[in-house]
């Protein structure tokens, strides 16, 4: 090892991955499309491709069993990489999942999960089809690979966005992000004094958001029946503004993004402001509501109108105009992410 | 959870994953084989297929940073994946990389272990295509997905072999265990006395085996000139006698494996017994070793002879006669799998 040593919290997440995979040369064919986006692409015939994803969750920095079941870990694993496909605009099919355990979890807690795995297969119509089962001398950690199939002409990348496309978001969001809030809460009482009952009345729908979020299967069903194919598309994983970001990064444009355009459930709003919070800044940053952002063009919003699901929040504009977030005054704001960072 | 608690060791791990996953039914006509081989098997066209395995690594249960520098584990980690995709007689051709790290890792660290990953890659012609980084709040976790291509008539199972077909291993055995004696020995003396020198010195066979172990994806190649498809096939990973069991069960046969057939370099050999270990047990149980098992019909026998690469150690009898190990005396003894039982 060389003497030099560079913390990995000065690189972030996406410039690690960059440093360590850059030199990497393609050497297969059928390789098609790798690091950088929702999926990687691997050509299957001349018409469609495969899709795959694959997602690492550890305990203490993913998730906390303190007020995430096992059972519901489970189902959000899967929904989340089933959501990795829908942003290619794909359908999922099959999963590996592997787990490392302590030998603190007996086996029943494991069954627990794998209902919930269990579930969200069902509930997707994904094959489990293999995986590896380790013990880890701490906590628990899983490892989820998607596999997926797109009509090749159908793929959605986060690289296809042109100027004057309009921008849309599925869902509402900022749910997951305050639903965490009460949960956290409600642990924080629970750990002063284990007797109070945990008040969660009038926030099943927050908290359903967070702890049994569902991938947006029936908007790629949506897109189909429409005959509309988004320009770009991405799933909102780490909160919109970050998504956004990607996307103008990727396909080398700006936007705007309208504050009173984003759609934000009433319980959502509501609890935000209980919490001190501003519901648009959960929204543009809370993360996990698994919605999905994509881009169409100006010609196709005719098909799109008036759909309940999907909700135009801005355009795309030229590169060299920016990423702006435009609020109630019509003040532009220089878009930023404040995102994750788990190092 | 349930009041009950059933602890992981009384299960083991084969027993661990069918108690979780034999509820899962399959639902997509792609998936044509799930868990129990060495990768599942999707469908890619009439006449090919998808081959995936996966496997994940955790800090002191699969490795020990103390004597695998971290490149070496890097090669390693994508060779054994590799591996399974040969086991199937197929060609990978692209990997996932996942790594969970605690803050203790500077990014040079991590760029070693990309290094190994690359050389790796390069050497099997496979494609890094994505994976996820993550914060660990202990040690180093890895976790591969590898995806390769066979044409479907290739494919070779564990549940193919028949009554009289041989039984074969490429390569030679225990070479990969004995190294590890070397290392752990080496670890012992640095433990007591940092000064003192490693002594390594006319072990470097087997101490690559350990170290660098390779995929016999020349094999794959041979089996193909020689135009021989196995009747079933599987990787060395957790010693001989674990993986020879294996074919048995799901192929509903028996087998008689002759002591004095099976491959063993000199050098293993020689340092066996300066460790007072036999030879045999350690080729038998030692596992790691990633050479190919195979069996092949008589009527192909005449195609692998003088291969220097193949080694004929046995042959498959009816499932009644049961798996018998025979030793220089004729004595033929049950075989039962000492292998690795992680929890």
């Amino acid at each position: 090892m060389s003497e030099e040593r560079t913390e990995l919290e000065n690189l972030g997440e996406f410039g690690l991955i960059d440093r360590l995979t850059n030199k990497f040369e393609k050497k297969n064919n059928s390789t098609v499309f790798g690091i950088g986006d929702d999926a990687a692409v691997i050509a299957l015939s001349d018409t469609e491709s495969t899709l795959i994803s694959t997602d690492m969750l550890i305990e203490g920095v993913h998730f906390n069993l303190m007020y995430m079941p096992l059972k519901h870990l489970g189902y959000k694993a899967i929904a989340a990489n089933v959501s990795d496909i829908c942003a290619m605009n794909g359908i999922a099919e099959q999963v590996t999942v592997s787990i490392a355990v302590s030998n603190r979890f007996p086996v029943e807690a494991l069954e627990e999960l794998y209902d919930g795995i269990k579930t969200a297969c069902d509930r997707y119509k994904v094959d489990l089809i293999g995986g590896d089962t380790a013990s880890s001398l701490s906590g628990l950690t899983i490892s989820i690979s998607v596999l997926g199939r797109v009509n090749t002409e159908l793929i959605t990348y986060r690289s296809g966005a042109k100027e004057h496309d309009l921008i849309i978001v599925s869902g509402d969001l900022g749910a997951a992000y305050v639903g965490l809030q009460v949960l956290e809460r409600e642990k924080e009482v629970y750990n002063a004094n284990p007797n109070i009952q945990p008040d969660l009345d009038g926030h099943d729908y927050i908290i359903e958001r967070q702890l049994k979020p569902e991938a947006r299967l029936d908007i790629i069903g949506f897109l189909k029946e429409l005959d509309v194919v988004p320009t770009s598309m991405i799933d909102i994983s780490d909160g919109l503004a970050s998504e956004v970001l990607h996307i103008c990064k990727s396909s080398k444009v700006g936007c705007h993004i309208y504050d009173e355009k984003i759609p934000i459930d009433g319980t959502t709003s509501m609890t935000a402001i209980e919490f001190n919070l501003d519901p648009n800044t959960c929204a543009m940053n809370g993360g996990e509501d698994y919605e999905l952002l994509f881009t169409i063009a100006q010609s196709d919003y005719e098909k799109i109108k008036g759909n309940p699901h999907m909700t135009v929040i801005g355009h795309i504009t030229h590169e060299q105009d920016g990423t702006y977030y435009v609020d109630k005054n019509a003040s532009a704001i220089e878009l930023k992410a404040q995102g994750w960072n788990h190092f």
